[in-house]
């Protein structure tokens, strides 16, 4: 808690979404602002080493992933590292020409590969020989093993936005490697709050966010995992300054770096990614196992409360056991958006995803067992007094 | 001067690299971080409309670069939105393979061209379909009219960055259109700077960089401006969330958006997009055509002072004349390094460009005459006097 500023009175079950601000980011944001562009200006690439910045930042979030050093680099967006490395595997799976996914997969991941496929289909003038295909979660592993072997990637998202089921990373990268598949893995709701093991797993690739459990601060850029061995026999058609061998050699020729730079394309957002860079030393000293533990009590511990309070009148949209799910609970009901409104105007802050979606997060670094507790007795007040049908809590948001 | 913070006793003609520090940019940093992140939280999506802020950012770049309202947007970085709109370009002039380009181009511009030429050839499957042909600049217009009916599009930077030398949007575009060629321009140099009236030239896409003369902040994001009767004819290859037509409906099927809004990817970097988005507002009320004369006014008083200090023992690198170069000035040296080093132990900010180019950028909006005298005076002493010769002054730095 000490850690981070959290508003007075707010009890806040949307850090798997927008973490909130780490007072080391706070300083930093300063820091880098007066002092590194306002006093040091140009000279700070040096000085100051804004050009080792992305590297730097993947090395920190590299332990938090059971990752390698220098296997993970910080630049662009998730969406962006998507491209990349959905391009690089293609290359490399040359001879097959799928990417299967999940129906309900994270929307922006089954776009990103939409629009490869499309560029290689449509410019790239190969009809439909590339395609995405996508199925329901609980056929993934079915449809790998029956027709793995004309798949180039499997592409899916560790932890789902809306229910919190996950994956098992490692038996679906071992399934996958059997048969010729490579695995590009969404990282967004797992970062920060879920153990992971990636290069213990033997995952190929994977992207994800700094924003959500890593508290990098809103549009805090991405990061990219790429296995070590695989750095050499990689292209990946984003190729801007930033990855070149030579940087500032001015070659007009592009040379990609030899390392996971090579997954650096043109210059950083070096504000954004300085505070994510403070904000990364929140983890020092922390397992993340640990965490994890915290995250499953107290998720366990809301879910306990709102049975106790409420009985069986919310429908869980998500796996029963706290254990099974992400660091996140999720409930269906017609009223959700205005269940979440009403939440929001007593300073308990959750979030919709459509269509019907009450998503609470628990973001274990700062949420006290207190604050799950008023939150699940408030919950279950404007479940029975029904003022969520108040008209004022059907005013829709742009963003909701 | 008093809109920006420029350290004390430092002259700085490195604006064209990275502008300084507005006062109002500082504040809104604080702003973004204490208030909006810090207090609103998740909120801040609509009570600060963070959704909204690449278009508003986009509409505020619009006038300076003569683009009428909602066809620029802001987003990613230069070298991805070129990546985009070269795609883009390639998918309506589906019949031609061909990128022209500069050799001399800024090297990221040819490296994203390549990127996607071998993307395209490579797991698209083209073979050598698809090229990038490069030139020298005094000979792209010969190309063009000589080669122009096979090629699908003139990419080309406006002001080059060692030289200066810029090139006749109007013209080029006009003979470009004239052989079914589309145009992708560079503003990286000339963005708020140079008077630019993308809609009258009839101009059909341009990327551009906002930390320089538009003093946005290290590393802030890019823009791209596309001519609106292009809108309904385009597909962008990085089709991310935020292009969707409907970003909040989630769902599995990427729909683009109609307006500019179709080039946006992923989450923007909220803070640097915010810092941005004040640091424009230095430019209120200011008519870009003014601050090119000053530009012009402070460039020639500088080349007559080091006329009038050193004769001819420096060499220019680029037009002889003001009103033909860029914003900057150059000279080339075998010693450019070390000139460099010597003027900026004496506060006097420029750069190197490699091979043998020392470039000193004249950023009208807080550049005094007086500031220009002195640094002409310092740059006289330390040719004369020969103290670059002095080892310290040969020592590299990692960012040169």
């Amino acid at each position: 808690m000490a850690e981070f500023h959290i508003p007075n009175d707010v009890i806040y079950l949307d850090g798997n979404s927008l973490g909130p601000l780490p007072y080391k980011a706070k300083n930093r944001a300063l820091e880098v602002v007066n002092q590194q562009w306002g006093e040091d200006l140009i000279a700070s690439w040096n000085t100051h080493d804004w050009i080792g910045l992305p590297l730097k930042v993947g090395n920190k979030i590299a332990p938090l992933i059971g990752a390698v050093q220098n296997s993970v680099v910080c630049c662009d967006s998730i969406s962006v590292n998507l491209f990349k490395v959905l391009s690089a595997a293609l290359k490399i799976n040359a001879n097959r020409t799928k990417i299967l996914s999940q129906t309900d997969n994270f929307p922006t991941d089954l776009y990103m590969a939409q629009g490869l496929v499309k560029q290689l289909n449509g410019i790239g003038g190969n009809d439909e020989k590339y395609q995405l295909v996508t199925t329901d979660a609980d056929v993934i592993f079915n449809t790998l093993e029956q027709d793995g072997n004309d798949i180039a990637i499997l592409m899916l998202t560790h932890v789902n936005f809306r229910s919190g089921d996950s994956y098992d990373i490692e038996r679906l990268t071992q399934l996958a490697h059997a048969k010729g598949v490579l695995v590009v893995w969404d990282l967004a709701h797992s970062a920060g709050v879920l153990p992971l093991s990636l290069s213990e797993w033997q995952v190929d690739f994977a992207v994800g966010c700094t924003y959500k459990f890593l508290n990098g601060g809103p549009g805090a850029p991405g990061f990219v995992y790429v296995a070590p061995h695989l750095m050499d026999s990689l292209d990946q058609p984003l190729s801007g300054w930033m990855g070149h061998k030579k940087p500032f050699s001015f070659d007009p020729s592009y040379t990609k770096a030899n390392g996971i730079q090579q997954f650096l394309c043109g210059t950083p957002s070096i504000i954004s990614m300085s505070v994510l860079d403070a904000a990364l030393d929140v983890f020092d000293g922390i397992s993340i196992a640990r965490v994890r533990d915290k995250s499953i009590a107290l998720n366990s511990f809301f879910q306990s409360c709102v049975e106790q309070l409420l009985g069986s009148s919310l429908t869980l949209a998500c796996p029963f056991k706290a254990q099974d799910r992400g660091s996140q609970i999720s409930f269906q009901h017609p009223q959700a958006y205005a269940i979440c409104q009403a939440l929001i105007s007593k300073n308990v802050i959750a979030d919709f995803r459509a269509p019907n979606i009450l998503r609470l997060g628990f973001s274990p670094l700062f949420l006290r067992f207190k604050d799950v507790l008023i939150a699940a007795q408030i919950l279950s007040e404007i479940i029975s007094s029904e003022i969520f049908l108040k008209e004022e809590f059907h005013i829709k948001n742009t963003v909701t």
